[in-house]
């Protein structure tokens, strides 16, 4: 079983006028947290609220680039080429750095959100693409995948990928996450059971066969009613089982 | 008279499907080039064609921020605090910059659009916060202000301001410039001739009132049907006056 | 004392993943509703929920159109023409009256919202706009203006608006309301006297003048927390004085 | 050979500060018009000068919702539900409509956008959605489907769709039209060719297969550069075969 290992969380996903997920409390329990840029969800404002939260916790931030699609939260897919998810990822990864430069905080991850997200999970050009932009663009950021066979084949070729696990979401056969676009609460502790056994190397699918999972990283989700009780359910198990929380590039980094 | 001068232009308003403005005419003739980030003009695709044409043509970069509003292209007011304006200068400056990483090209300075600079040229408390954000998230970034009592005061405490006049746009008695919301074809020889008077330290008003200038660049508009025209006359101008151009950095830098 | 009066809410605010307010809960408690139309907050889906809430409430439907602007929930001031802001407050109601149409819910009538409204009750070129444009493309549907000189003035013309006061806002000694960016809880008893001094004529501003109001319909704002218990206490004080409620058309109706 | 049919333009597909199409030029040849409603193109300003050109033009106005990607376009495929396609569908027209009614033109079909018209194409879940949606809510209204299976099982259920070819898009050999996603000048001869053989009952897929086709109107697209000249050289090539021109409802009405 690992015993280092990076537990992230999607936040700053407020908009406006609009308020979502518990970010004052969940940033400072998790050791990495990826701010929404503006997509999707988040705002300037919000996203220097996350900066500054992630600052005053100690916590790693990345960039939560996500779909230009405020309405469906960016978890509609919609066909992007690889070049235009590319740039869509340096763009709101480097509007979010601006803002933490403002306040002296490095952006040290870029993780795509939602249907992004699970476009570079399946499609290895849209992955490739992004990986190589930011290779050129900010070769000190690291790019968050899925772990799984897209992520393995861009590791093997030297780029500075993280693998990354589902704590609070089921699999289905295929090892993909299924997505819930409107996250209700989930038990605690049987999130934790799955973040322990992403450390063991295997979680079992909705249907109960084990995917093989080999992680650096664990996400729980922000906008989760009960995201709070969550992270601090896995923290709990992971002390009990003498597991350390570090910023994704460090646990990465040792591999 | 002067005899060197920066020559911007505001450039990469296409957006999307919609073309405007001929950037690959205008910006190899211009020593800076103001790049739309998106909020008002511009897109992805289309601010990685202006960093491209800039690199290729060796004109200076900057960043163009405007008010979120497409429709308006930026050219309504929009009644935004002087946080939230420089947070929204921030934001849209750091995406073009990482998009010009991605090509190699730094990102010199900032100048807002539309009614975003003219809030800033009338509003001290807004050009201030947006050129303190600045000094600490990019301190080797200028802030292009209109020349004028606001950018004097603010050079006046030290910070690194690049004063603006305009080639292409006429001059009210407060020496307040009169945006144009849908700028038509204008005699290259006039432009041209307000340029040299910029240069001389004074243009007129509409209403024939010399309005003192001290500019270290010049601003025509991209948008502008025969920009391309104006920025030959110009050049021509300046080359039978014996000005030289250089980017904007370096003229105010040698102040 | 006036003993009919229309009580209205500002509803459908929610937007996308985004929940604002309790739609459920406030609109079976008003008279009438004013529905978001997409620009400033609410979106299809919402305003198809906000429509069924009040065609099972008994309430009666109006559209709430608002300036282009999400993140600032339309409550910015924004640069429009008394042109445009017709054409954008027609824009909405159609979009919803569609989808009314699509539930057998008349949309009977129309109130800007935020800024847009603020613009109106100031700017009588920008209400008489608006007012004509509904007067010709929509005549059976009355339009809202704060109760105060420009909504005289258009009333004294034979235009069919409706004058409103506020029950949860605060005025100042011109007779404005005072915004609130955040709304926070407010008294549900301060709110209902405040309901009840509109019924006899005059309200209090925050310096302690009277401001004269003659007023067809009253609002309470459903993004505030408490909304639901201004909106009961409104009622229980209305009932214990023996005020009726009604539809503002039928209010208005009747003067 | 039919001796009746319908010719239709997108148009209206400017936005604020951009120009797109020659919309003077080619509403007044077409006997129907597909006007953009905001989402992937127009603004109300564009919608009100669209339907006054078709006024003046005696063409026949239909709204033309898209997915909500002003970037894209409404060229790139959002995975909608049928519901909320439906809803999408229903807003952008009743946006259209009530600015159709400050001048006195009625609002006759509704044509899907782009990536959204494909998607009705395909997934008949989407296509009944939209058709059921305005046979409660506009039942005057005609939906334009492409011609082809879809289609068919939806008029044969008795609903009043509008079956389309186009005369200036390649098919491919399952029937598909072949989007351009920039679309440059084709042949006006070619495009009369291909209408003439719409009318004929068949056109050739780019690989020459017959593609049989039973249509009540002909497409071509505003964007095009030269689309006034194919829409001329359509209309020549029908007066010289005796076809007469009339708006879509009138000639699906006539089946």
């Amino acid at each position: 079983m690992r015993a280092l290992i990076d537990l992230n969380a999607d936040a700053g996903e407020s908009f406006g006028r609009w308020r979502l997920g518990d970010d004052a409390g969940v940033i400072p329990l998790v050791s990495s947290v990826n701010v929404a840029c503006g997509w999707h969800g988040g705002d300037p404002a919000t996203m220097r609220r996350s900066v500054q939260l992630a600052r005053d916790g100690g916590t790693s931030v990345g960039a939560h680039p996500g779909f230009p699609d405020l309405i469906g939260f960016g978890r509609r897919a919609i066909a992007m080429s690889p070049q235009d998810a590319a740039e869509a990822c340096l763009y709101q990864f480097g509007a979010l750095r601006a803002i933490a430069d403002l306040h002296g905080v490095p952006v040290a991850h870029v993780k795509p959100h939602g249907a992004l997200y699970g476009l570079a999970a399946r499609d290895g050009a849209v992955a490739e693409a992004i990986v190589e932009a930011f290779a050129t663009a900010a070769p000190d950021v690291r790019v968050v995948l899925l772990a799984g066979p897209v992520a393995e084949s861009l590791a093997a070729r030297g780029f500075p990928v993280v693998r990354e696990a589902f704590a609070d979401l089921d699999y289905d056969d295929d090892g993909h996450i299924i997505i819930e676009p409107d996250p209700q609460p989930k038990s605690p502790q049987r999130c934790a059971d799955q973040a322990v056994a992403v450390l063991r190397g295997s979680v079992d699918s909705v249907s109960g066969t084990a995917i093989p999972v080999d992680a650096d990283t664990i996400c729980l989700h922000g906008d989760r009613p009960n995201a709070v009780d969550v992270a601090r359910a896995i923290r709990d198990r992971f002390a009990a089982e003498g597991v350390a929380l570090a910023p994704m590039a460090e646990v990465a980094g040792q591999r």
